[in-house]
């Protein structure tokens, strides 16, 4: 795997050497404690009273953490490796797996092509960009260590280039699985499900494994200085995964509406019928958005929450509050590893078998991990007076002060013992399993809903689109009122502590809910490995010489990768209500974050504030402040702008994508099938379109808190969070769900219901579905890394703003006014970029009036 | 008019005599001063140490009141009824015109007899509950005083027969008019437009006199303490205004998609076809739904920011600051009157030059009233050094407490004057004008976003639905930025004093957007009058006669009608962003009554509350505490709920409509022509499927409320405010602008554009504007009440939620528990009715299924 990178990144020399250079720059500097941290006294500035003196690696000598502590965080260190060991060999064995015909193999070959083009080509569009964010990072660090500067800088990088490696080493794999699965089908439906589930388990296992690694080195490296660090961290795994979502998204549903534009609708022709010339970019688009795009996503909230629960245990619980959460993401991997290997399905194996064999793993995984963290819990979660005498901050989060207080439910007549977090945790798995279902309820077609849409297409178009807006707008409902009850239960369990001990049990509850990332992740990226080696299947069997060779062999495996592909549609769109939960609540815990750091004037004085600070602060975050309402009311507005932009960004690159492949059908040679067509102007099309169209949401995603913060104070950059995080969850259930159903509506019918394919329902479930494609690939997931992007960008720049802001800074205001002015614009350039049309576009249009 | 009323009444008999009774018995106890107040010493509670004394007109002989005070509130009275004589004046104009043939007046009593019929089934489904409502206000009120007991329940009473009534004479009016207008039309274009728009102008004026008599009254009889009659006024016109919103929307909308999926779409028929039993019905829908319901509902806004400013205005500036927006109404009111009467159309008018002279109107309107504020300013916003001795809180609003130190552009350096009052409404003008511009440019058909719509029907019905989708989302943004500029720019107006005086602005920028509401309600009822004209014309006109009579004549009299139903459409729409934005800014302005109440504990008690404490509650309701975060996510999930309930029984009644249709099709001397149809059953089902879906929706508006208050405190009460109006606000002006958008695209094509009626273009238009049928006009607009109506309930259930609610209630938290209980029990009935099919849909679906 490394080789095939290094190889990579050899091919495209210029273009990421700059890259590459400063990650060894940043990662060199990082890890290279003599260079400084060990002369604190010089740097140290007067204002801190010198109190701060920072040493890499100081948890090792200080005397408060005990040797088993030590040696649990080189354990956690140790099950990070194992899972990516485990990661590679699943990765040796879905590679030696038999590659089928050449036909296939150069199908593959185009798809992974197109995928690698795609990533490789956003690499050269963002590098710039991580390259002046690393470079603002640095010197907008309030602290004037050295080490917290390169700490906040060089993490920022590492974030980004493991959420970035997660992306394309999960694309990477699914490009190969695919092929291997469809090869697989030929002989046994057990061996396909498993190659499938496996290459997927891959991603899963190396985002957990990256994600562990990350947050526990930089504990080890920062100790309890570690809060620049983790944000750095957190924000780089989120603006890579904000870039990859919006690009795959685009790509992938511009391709798919494009291919089927032309295809199916003007065509009447099949999907991946290979005459289309859009076909291997729709393929390519599974991988890109379904596949890198999800796996990024999945990762920086893994990445997040993790951030989250380790900055809040520093300022609450101590050390312990922060390496707990490690170990409870360590007990999670290994539950991971264990599940994961435990989904098998036998050569005659169904849908059904094969559906209840991945969920038994993830029950199992659940099992373990519940076992893990009441083990967990009853041996570490001790704090007797001696923990309390050297951590002073943690006797508030007791009655009294006092551990042995805690009432029954919470230290199981223990004396000394708090199990809250255990519970929190525990209530963040329900959670996950609550989302799951919800997802499913409105979503599949067992369930009322998507029987209601398809009953609607009977009268017609706009019925299927009304029902479908009903049961979107209901599905956001019942989603708000899971996610509301899971808060509402961790905030019970530490009701009468300070707001900051309330916000770590929040946290923790976001660690719970992706204990089984490992899993979900698996589920997830099937989706796109089946509906690949389906296409190859299309494409790339040979009828006729499977048929000589054992008859019925060819139709068997077709319909052993139909039967895969709908497993992988189910999995799939299980896994999406867990991405949009773990956002809302990383971005309810960080919001203490924001707070505790304006409270105290800086990001590294967290630690000293005190309750009183806190609520005061808190308290002019108030909705009835008017300052605050506007930025409230501008936050509600940003996730509809947002939407709004990339729905109209897959439409105009759908229509080049349908121009394109017009004039590759007027040539009679590729209509009849003596000319293969050329593809790879399609695949060049999409992945330059998705390409430019990540500028304006970008730059919105970026910008807007920073105009906002500029212009309206601090106060009002947290209603805008506030708002933002609101009517983004609200949004992004909606359009999921809506798009989710339309789709399963499309399908109930397709499988012969009311008339089935053809029939008049058929064309207003296809409507449908179209209507829900951008939503529910394209804009809806979209909102998940876009949240968590604002809440980061609110968080890194807050000492700047706090200093500059037009309305209370103290800093000269000029210099903020000039910042939100080049916002504002830049925001506005973006805005009527994206309703631009492009000369492309123009001239179509001409050629179609005439 | 008052006869006809008493005429009604008495028809309809024991229906309504216990309104009428509970009418006169509150309104008796209202205005009897000398039953009690006169004794005060007997009934203040010893709580209130005796302070309270209450005397009714009190003002009278305070001597802090001038004389010209005095006669100005009269002045204003006299004003209020002015209006009312106005519009008695133009209801005789309307009245004595022609009213055309037989066959005309046959469809018009038709249509006014299911208007009637519609009004008074409402009317004995939501009696009970006022009764209900009205003894529940009588007993909750805090205050021991028997006059403020009977003043918030009496004047719940008043303020909802005042909404009622609005409604209920606009919609007899619009049914009298249309007539007028069809026979107007005949010969002139100008006679008919005139006609048309002085019938809204009546409604309008009633609108203005009604709300501003019930204001001025309150104020007069309770004087400062006019709190609790004030908000009884306001919730009653609220509760009123929702029930006619959703009732009529839903009746509006079953109608209009039920005639045209029978008639044009499945039997290919014309609008307005007589054969067609569901055509009176839809004419009907359009009186109930765009009259009744719209003109209600401007109703509760125009009283509610009257009711906002006037409770502020005595907590801030004193007796100032409640007669001030008092006299600013009735200079709006005289504004109104005499720019509606200027409004006229020569006999060769065209659309263009009428729909100059509706906008010159409006002009005409704002220059009268900013010139008359200004006035008004410069001659009575003085604040001498007596004033402020008698009205200790008036200091807190100027710097230093001295009036002479505001900045020129606050005093135009006068010393003394504070012309901020007046710089706020002016705002408010302006605000309104630009929401108008807003709305135009997303849903008119000259500008880039319809246009774009049309183009994309090119390519099917998706396309067309997924731009509208993208085009009502970025409108959201659009609104959202005008209406947080005006807020931002009003608080800077009072930047510096407590807050307050800063809500203060804002409720006065309400004021000022709402100066105009005569002329707002003209051109918002003209729509459906000419609509309905226009249906008569169809279905009445004796084209032979005419042209018999003078060749050309019947062509030209619908060519005018016509154009006269696209004018109406035209001002119609350009006053929804009005509706909408004055709910948000009204909502926003009580929300610090809401804080004040739970600052001092109780509402009687806010005139003795300290800046500190409202600092102290207002920092309560900080979003980064997860209880008022929770009540936030619940909130905000509401409207889409509220939503999704209107828009499936909408779907439903539809459903129900078209198979009554297609039976009386089946008829074949109906289908010929021979015999007429029977359109009254269309009209019952109407009627009593409007009625039944009304209940769910309702109890959600009320009952969510109270829930939130008693289960999770009056802090997440607050939460659960602000997260409805964010969401219910953005969602309100997606769906009316994606609406008006779809609608609009429609036309565009109609006229030729793309391929013109009968196209595959036009299809895909067909399908937009049938999905957004129900958006715009049922659950978009329902949305506004029912921002206002959560609001009102929450703040006059303050008081019992303060004593009773589980987490920090002082009472027994039983009885919360208990109200929780039933009130979530009867929501979740009320979702559980709202997805249930009915029988007859039930019965439908098996004979479909055979």
């Amino acid at each position: 795997m490394l080789n095939k990178l290094t190889n990579w990144v050899r091919h495209r020399r210029t273009n990421t050497i700059y890259l590459a250079a400063m990650a060894v720059l940043f990662g060199a500097a990082f890890f290279a404690r003599p260079l400084f941290g060990q002369t604190p006294g010089q740097e140290a500035p007067a204002a801190l009273g010198g109190e701060r003196v920072f040493k890499f690696f100081a948890l090792f000598s200080d005397p408060r953490y005990t040797q088993l502590e030590l040696v649990a965080l080189m354990v956690v260190l140790a099950v990070a490796v194992a899972g990516l060991l485990y990661a590679l060999m699943l990765m040796k064995q879905v590679k030696a797996a038999d590659q089928g015909t050449k036909r296939m193999q150069e199908i593959a070959a185009a798809v992974r092509e197109g995928a690698d083009a795609y990533l490789a080509a956003q690499f050269r569009k963002i590098g710039p960009l991580i390259l002046i964010i690393t470079v603002i990072l640095y010197f907008t660090t309030q602290s004037d260590l050295a080490a917290f500067k390169f700490g906040r800088a060089g993490a920022f990088v590492v974030g980004a280039v493991f959420s970035w490696l997660v992306g394309f080493v999960g694309m990477r794999l699914a490009t190969t699985g695919n092929l291997r699965v469809a090869a697989a089908a030929r002989h046994s439906y057990g061996e396909a499900m498993q190659l499938g589930y496996r290459t997927g388990t891959v991603t899963g296992m190396l985002t957990d494994g990256l994600g562990l690694l990350g947050g526990t080195l930089i504990f080890i490296a920062y100790g309890e200085q570690a809060y620049e660090a983790l944000l750095g961290f957190g924000f780089g795994g989120t603006l890579l995964a904000l870039f990859m979502r919006v690009g795959g998204g685009i790509y992938t549903k511009a391709a798919d509406v494009g291919a089927d534009l032309v295809g199916k609708i003007e065509k009447n022709i099949p999907e991946d019928d290979p005459r289309n010339a859009a076909t291997i970019a729709d393929n390519v688009g599974d991988n890109v958005g379904d596949c890198a795009g999800m796996a990024a996503d999945i990762f920086e909230s893994y990445e997040v929450t993790i951030v989250a629960a380790m900055i809040l245990g520093l300022a609450t619980f101590g050390h312990k509050g922060v390496i707990f959460p490690l170990l409870v993401r360590g007990i999670g991997v290994l539950g991971s590893i264990i599940s994961t290997y435990t989904v098998k399905a036998g050569p005659n194996d169904t849908s059904d078998t094969a559906l209840k064999s991945v969920h038994n793993g993830f029950w199992i995984g659940s099992m373990i991990s519940v076992v893990g963290f009441i083990a967990l819990g009853l041996a570490y979660l001790k704090f007797d007076a001696n923990y309390l005498a050297t951590n002073a901050a943690v006797k508030a989060g007791f009655p009294n002060g006092d551990p042995s207080q805690l009432p029954f439910w919470a230290n199981l007549g223990i004396a000394g013992l708090d199990m809250r977090p255990v519970i929190t945790c525990f209530i963040g798995i329900v959670l996950a399993i609550a989302l799951n279902k919800v997802t499913s309820y409105y979503t599949h077609t067992t369930h009322a809903p998507v029987k209601g849409l398809a009953k609607a297409c009977q009268t017609g178009h706009a019925t299927n689109i009304i029902q479908g807006l009903a049961v979107g707008y209901e599905s956001t409902v019942a989603t708000v009122i899971v996610i509301a009850t899971a808060i509402l239960l961790s905030y019970l369990c530490y009701a009468g502590t300070p707001p900051l001990f309330v916000a770590y049990g929040v946290a923790m509850t976001g660690i719970g809910m992706l204990t089984l990332t490992g899993n979900t992740i698996s589920m997830d990226v099937f989706g796109p490995v089946a509906d690949n080696a389906n296409g190859i299947g299309e494409m790339g069997y040979d009828a006729e010489a499977m048929e000589k060779a054992e008859k019925g062999s060819y139709k068997r495996a077709r319909q052993i990768l139909a039967d895969l592909d709908a497993v992988g549609n189910t999995t799939k769109a299980e896994t999406k209500g867990i991405a949009i939960g773990s956002a809302v609540i990383a971005a309810v815990s960080l919001f203490s974050s924001f707070i505790a750091v304006i409270a105290v004037g800086s990001e590294d004085k967290i630690s000293l504030m005190t309750t009183e600070q806190y609520l005061a602060e808190a308290g002019k975050l108030t909705v009835s402040h008017p300052v605050v309402f506007i930025g409230f009311l501008i936050g509600g507005a940003v996730p509809f702008l947002f939407s709004s932009m990339l729905i109209r960004a897959v439409g105009r690159a759908a229509f080049l994508i349908v121009k394109e492949c017009r004039e590759q059908f007027r040539d009679a040679d590729i209509w009849t099938g003596k000319k293969k067509p050329n593809y790879g102007r399609v695949v060049d099309i999409c992945t330059s379109t998705a390409q430019k169209e990540l500028i304006g949401p970008g730059f919105l995603a970026i910008l807007t808190p920073l105009a906002v913060g500029f212009l309206l104070s601090t106060q009002a950059l947290g209603g805008f969070l506030a708002g933002m995080i609101l009517t983004g969850q609200l949004l992004a259930v909606f359009m999921a769900n809506a798009g989710g159903a339309w789709d399963n509506a499309k399908k109930f019918i397709e499988d012969g219901n009311y008339g089935g394919k053809g029939s008049e329902a058929h064309k207003a479930a296809v409507t449908g579905d179209t209507v829900g494609d951008p939503l529910k690939d394209t804009a809806g997931p979209a909102v998940n890394p876009l949240i968590k992007v604002m809440n980061m960008v609110s968080l890194l720049a807050l000492g700047v703003v706090m200093k500059y802001n037009i309305m209370t800074g103290t800093g000269s205001r000029v210099i903020g006014l000039l910042i939100a002015l080049v916002c504002a614009v830049t925001i506005g350039w973006s805005i009527w970029q994206s309703k631009r049309e492009s000369k492309e576009l123009q001239e179509m249009e001409k050629q179609f009036e005439q």
